[in-house]
């Protein structure tokens, strides 16, 4: 026989269980605690060059800031397609969800182009040999209107070899040499793999605010998110399908798709129309990265250097300059918020400023150590980065399609010199 | 001494529950089956006759369509301060948090006006008596404007016994009369006691499309929600704060901005300007309402009514025809289903339509049996419109000012009716 003394325990212990158990079911555990105990959800992976409104997004439908997760990019700024999968498959492992992945094309801050076709590889790869699967978004707000640069103009893509040739017929770019590589090419061949890709027509489509855009390759996913205003949907009336139902703000003026429908007749979304427009931004670009690439001030015996981020695989230019020999990230830093400072509103009135740039700051936070290698580039360490949390850079979009031609930039380029080094000199000085 | 049988079944039992309890700590509860047990969290309260984008911002922001609760209106469309008082006081007994309370001033689909002066009274007294407090926003995305007609031109919110005769210098209304009820003023009046106010300038305002508008007590309250894209603002460089952190778009067009500044700036927010507007499209509302309640027509024998739908709250003006002596109230949808389309874009091109109105349905699942006064009054039963589960109404926003004027009224009379016994006639021959 089993002691009386024993069994009281055996007995308080199943009774204090049942209690707790009645606790849990019974009391609510509050939400919080909840998804500390089993995790917070889905995940939607971005790259470190994500445009901000990717976490407010996240934030406003209640995915939350927790599950959107940051995939590195290289040196070049693009998606690092290896990161990748490792973040999916450590993901699978412990079977939490993805809810997609973006790839940008056209950063915000660099022009960067991500690696699409890596990406698709990598997802026919993983589907292929484990049944892993995700949905794939690209993020195209700024680079998508350059697609029409390999569309011919019955509007089918071009196969690489013919582009030059095509180009020069009509006149897309005036120097010769490779124009766009077969990397940047394969990135938008590879678009129709995604389910859905941003476009945005105030950006390179050169038409004002209000018009933005997704292209979805499955139409009846916006059945999933359409809400019908009973006072302006009849459905028995056969009433056309418009935006209404699809978008965020409901109504809209339809002067923006008219704005839009009007550019894209005007100049047809191929090689001869904004294929021709986009490629003489690119040209000037190019013009402006290799002037940048080239330049030095002496500023009263100072020497200051002018170092480009990247070779630009678009028409985006970033740079910085830096006092030759300085070895001070946050000194670099301080100089090239000044220069902004004085090349933008913040300075004063800016119609009679002969240089208007950008500014932004490549952060630890949301950058992580991808910025590290043209830090070094420029003498300074990691830990310099580290210490001072980011790198301030200097950003050019170069949306003009006129400096494209050789003699127009040579006729700027002393005016952006003397510009540049007027400014210099007074934060110098 | 027990038995050893029954000590075995106490220490089965007691290790049963532990695993069930390892197995609820230890293994994810489905978020669907957490929800079941301890309920959806907070609640978002709105009229029955709320605009339909509170139930798409519910469903975007991840609070849900669940916590969405429907108030109900009384007979003219005003939401029931009692039913609000019994909702509150439920939630409040069961410790469901109340995320907030949304009055309508000017409903979509009637131009109703929700007793705000209520809804505050219940607040302060549920406040003193229990401690309870709810946030109050006030949706007068269509009403807002009309605040105007209650201030001097010193923006000094009048008092009621004045009005007539300030209205009378300013010349706002032409026929003589109570023009605004002492319960529509004491709604205005009690604005300053809500959290936050939609304000659209895209509707009363006269401003086309893009402006959208919400006025904030607690001007802190943006900072919860602002997200600062690095690129654009740099705060060291002391940007003045514009709208890009606050609202969903982040950049937009500041023409937008620009036109509701001027339309402001031509037409002061007092009874000199838009309260001047606005107190005509009143009475003009009012005109047609009374020339509706006088009309009936007879089309080659066959007698029909004109039955509107109440004594507008504002210039918003909803009516039913129907057969007269006709008990079925589908044939009576039908009939008013039928004179939309010919009164629309779906009967053909609208610029030779002499009349153009709109047409929503009063439906159970939106409405509940609000909806019953009016149908009992045309003869119809409560099981009628349960079965048809809706009614279909014709809708008209009286927006000219011009209708204001008897003489000009009086004119454009006998064309509105016969071309609305044109349509008539098409439809039932």
């Amino acid at each position: 026989a089993i002691p009386r003394r024993e069994l009281a325990v055996v007995q308080y212990s199943s009774i204090a269980l049942i209690l707790v158990s009645m606790l849990i079911l019974v009391i609510k555990i509050p939400p919080k605690l909840y998804f500390q105990l089993w995790g917070y959800g889905s995940k939607w992976i971005v790259p470190q060059t994500k445009h901000y409104s990717w976490l407010k997004a996240a934030d406003v439908t209640g995915v939350g800031l927790d599950n959107v997760v940051s995939c590195p990019v290289d040196e070049d700024y693009r998606l690092d397609a290896d990161a990748l999968e490792k973040i999916i498959l450590d993901f699978a492992k412990d079977h939490t969800p993805i809810l997609g992945v973006v790839a940008v094309v056209g950063s915000t801050e660099e022009g960067a182009i991500d690696p699409v076709q890596k990406v698709v590889a990598l997802r026919d790869k993983l589907y292929n040999e484990q049944g892993i699967y995700f949905y794939l978004h690209i993020d195209a707000a700024y680079g998508s209107y350059a697609r029409s640069m390999y569309l011919d103009e019955d509007n089918n893509f071009m196969p690489y070899d013919q582009l030059e040739s095509v180009w020069k017929k009509y006149g897309v770019f005036q120097g010769d040499g490779e124009h766009v590589s077969k990397y940047v090419y394969d990135v938008y061949k590879a678009f129709p793999e995604a389910e859905s890709i941003t476009v945005d027509p105030h950006k390179m489509g050169y038409v004002p605010y209000a018009a933005g855009g997704i292209a979805i390759r499955e139409k009846r996913m916006r059945d999933v998110i359409g809400y019908f205003p009973v006072y302006v949907y009849d459905k028995r009336s056969g009433a056309p399908a418009t935006l209404t139902p699809y978008i965020l703000e409901g109504s809209k003026a339809g002067a923006t798709a008219a704005a839009v429908w009007t550019a894209h007749r005007v100049l047809p979304l191929n090689v001869s129309g904004y294929g021709k427009l986009i490629g003489r931004s690119i040209e000037a670009a190019q013009r402006f990265y290799n002037f940048l690439k080239g330049l030095s001030f002496n500023i009263n015996g100072t020497e200051v250097e002018v170092n480009p981020l990247t070779d630009p695989d678009f028409n985006m230019v970033d740079w910085t300059f830096n006092i030759k020999g300085n070895k001070d990230l946050a000194k670099m830093n301080d100089l090239n918020l000044k220069f902004y400072q004085k090349a933008s509103f913040v300075g004063g009135p800016v119609y009679n400023n002969d240089f208007i740039t950008s500014h932004t700051d490549f952060a630890t936070d949301g950058y992580g150590d991808s910025p590290v290698p043209y830090i070094e580039s420029l003498g300074f360490s990691a830990d310099d980065y580290h210490k001072e949390t980011k790198v301030g850079i200097l950003r050019a979009c170069v949306l003009t399609p006129f400096l494209y031609d050789e003699d127009n930039f040579a006729a700027y380029a002393p005016k952006i010199k003397s510009a540049m080094e007027e400014k210099l000199t007074q934060i110098l000085d």
